[in-house]
């Protein structure tokens, strides 16, 4: 990216909004002062509809520099409230995954977190695509609350530590409006932007350490590890300048991550990992033990990663990350009784209250051999199209229907054995006619062994 | 310019008008269709400001194909109704100029041209910025209209042979969104946009040929001989491919046109002409002559470009452009009596009507010489500021506000010897206090015979 430092237009006096367009138009680099009053021009009405449109298309083609995408996220930041954390210095952490199928991290790790003493506002979003979203699989669970007053959120982080709930209204307007123009504008897929865009979101949580996660592959926002290594680039500095002790990964996203694809099926992936489950996904875990353990030792709670996986897994091990996780669903809506329900060893209980579609389906391998990969971007879709997701942002959607693997890469399988099962309603095929094709034909089966998967890519930290 | 021809995206069914920006974003060319599709959008409610945006800021920063320019002028065209003359095939004429200081050509040219028997539907526009507009000049007369309806265009047409008027709401309301977009997002000067706004409202009139007059100078909109050629050799071949035979001038526009800047003067200027008066400006009629000439070329009316000029001249000898005129304004709705003193010998008739502010100023040579140059953009500025244009398109014009040179480029004068008169308010100092100062300061004088000046700098036909 090459952006012109200098300019031959005369900008020492206050500029119109269409001076501002036409300079970014010639590839020069905006100013600070220039960047905030085009985005507080988003809110105090300066700005309209098609000055955004032209903007954010100038920024797409003729790139942003370092200086300019650290003003535009700050500028975003302060469009509006702020959460603040003074009393925890030192100990406010999230995570951020660019989205994947099968990402039920966050689910275990801020209660995880919670019980190493740490503190996690984690706003989360919903899932629009075939990737889910951490608020839409969290409403499997029946009374729960993803919209919190400032008070309700203080309450919970100072009692129970974490909460997972929606961006308010009054935090980051600039980037709602920019997103709902970036949407219908072809101006989504750039690096300045999605950066500002989730690291303003980010930093509204007033954080002292961020995790960042960065996928490709099929079934990511990113199809290659070169476009997710930019972006993780751009992640890594920009949020280590706004003052965030960062590390971010590039991990792999074309085969599912654990188990479990779907909302209320992801809901119980999470309870038997934080229940340490035998039969509990090792890939998730490991996942979460390494995200978890690179977040306490960004903040010095431990010294070296392999003690910080070890502190994460022990909340697992020890019951307290699952004691957290009922103490944060009861404070968000959930009733006593169906938090104690979750959280039994009991899968009958369980399953009473996740109710999983009844239509059971099973995917049959065509040969022995061993699994080589899963198609997570045929998965996804099965489960977005039968109603798992949204095609329209403003639509509901079924917590009911998900898929179960019953094989991991490299697993061994005989012919015919089943390696999938699909929850589905009756109604399937009028949905998504072709369904059970797709569900069948999402695997891949080699003849020779198939190491296990490596999901981490890079670490930049 | 270049545009990729081919798309990595497949575009064989319909696209969104997301996918369509996508791909002007890439810098893909757009198909027929696509354009077709996104200008039907600004009519039909498919594309909203946002859109529009981000897509005229795509094709100003990735440029646009021959073909993409002319579907667009093509598609813009069509958003509307259209004129249609099948009765006078082969005698429509039109010329369009991209606008400067003291250019009145429009005004004598077309009456001069309807004596030809020729028939020339005149849609002008109105000044903005230092430019003045042809139907602002008009409106100096007493109650001349120049909002027609269908009947009445097709009624001055049929009986007078020209009228000028404005383009009604139901003509090309594709290029009105776009131009009140395109104003406040950066994106006016790049050639492909300015073709396809001036091109869909000349084909509007369903022409048989077309001159077309761009400016280059410093109070012109092409500052440099190299901008301006490269939009007229657009314009050229765009107007062409419509189906009109064009021929396109390339005119220097540092020196003002004439002898008079303003409203009413120049339609006092005009009439002098049209009476061929002795003090008559030279330089008005060689370029009235050239460009009318042009059409009479261009329609096989005449063999040479010089009998064509000829033809033009006699109309202003034996009165008959004058008579036009006349007719033209009384049926658009300037009294019979007014119509017939304007067009009478007695200057105090003309005055009284014409109504030059009462203020003047006189501008002394500094030194004793020839006229090297007089400064267009300082008078016009002058012009305009002391209310005689518009800062704002909503701004009411006082026709009254007027400059008068007395002098041309390569005249002789001697030191305090005036150069310019200024009609303007008592109030004049109020509205732009260093009027005077720019007003004396707006000629050059050498101590050596200049040359008389060539304002015709190419000719593409």
């Amino acid at each position: 990216m090459s952006v012109r430092t200098s300019s031959i237009i005369e900008h020492d006096h206050y500029s119109s909004i269409p001076d501002l367009i036409a300079k970014k138009r010639d590839g020069y680099e905006l100013d600070p002062n220039e960047i905030k009053q085009f985005i507080s021009g988003l809110t105090n009405g300066d700005v309209q509809d098609c000055h955004v449109g032209a903007m954010l298309m100038a920024m797409f083609i003729q790139g942003m520099s370092e200086r300019e995408i650290c003003s535009m996220t700050m500028s975003m930041r302060d469009s509006g409230e702020r959460l603040q954390w003074p009393k925890y210095r030192g100990s406010v952490v999230d995570k951020h995954s660019t989205g994947g199928i099968g990402d039920k991290i966050s689910i275990p790790l801020a209660p995880a977190l919670a019980a190493c003493h740490l503190k996690v506002p984690m706003m989360a979003g919903r899932g629009l695509g075939i990737t889910g979203g951490t608020l839409d699989k969290l409403e499997s669970m029946p009374g729960y609350q993803t919209q919190l007053k400032d008070e309700q959120i203080t309450e919970l982080i100072s009692t129970v530590g974490c909460g997972i709930f929606s961006q308010s209204l009054e935090l980051n307007p600039a980037d709602r409006y920019l997103y709902a123009i970036r949407d219908v504008t072809a101006t989504v897929p750039h690096h300045a932007l999605i950066v500002s865009s989730i690291l303003s979101k980010k930093s509204i949580e007033d954080l002292d350490a961020l995790v960042l996660d960065v996928k490709y592959g099929a079934s990511a926002f990113m199809k290659t590890t070169e476009q997710a290594e930019i972006l993780a680039e751009w992640l890594y500095k920009v949020s280590e300048l706004l003052g965030m002790k960062t590390c971010c990964y590039v991990t792999e996203m074309n085969n599912p991550i654990g188990f479990c694809i779907g909302n209320a099926i992801e809901i119980e992936e999470s309870l038997d990992l934080m229940k340490y489950k035998i039969n509990r996904s090792k890939d998730l875990e490991e996942l979460v033990c390494e995200q978890g353990g690179r977040l306490l030792l960004l903040i010095n709670k431990v010294q070296t990663i392999e003690q910080g996986r070890e502190m994460i897994r022990e909340t697992f091990q020890n019951g307290s990350a699952l004691e957290k996780f009922r103490d944060m669903i009861i404070a968000q809506g959930v009733s006593k009784t169906i938090a104690e329900q979750l959280i039994s060893n009991d899968d009958k209980i369980v399953n009473s209250i996740l109710k999983l579609a009844h239509k059971h389906h099973h995917a049959l391998a065509s040969q022995t051999g061993f699994i080589q990969s899963i198609d997570s971007y045929k998965l996804g879709t099965i489960v977005q199209r039968l109603g798992g997701g949204r095609l329209k942002s403003t639509a509901k959607i079924d917590h009911s229907i998900g898929i179960r693997l019953l094989k991991h890469v490299g697993d061994e399988i005989q012919e015919n054995e089943p390696w999938a099962l699909l929850y589905a309603n009756d109604n399937a095929a009028n949905h998504y006619p072709k369904f059970l094709d797709d569900f069948h034909t999402a695997v891949q089966i080699s003849s020779t062994p198939v190491a296990p998967l490596q999901r981490i890519h890079k670490i930049l930290s």
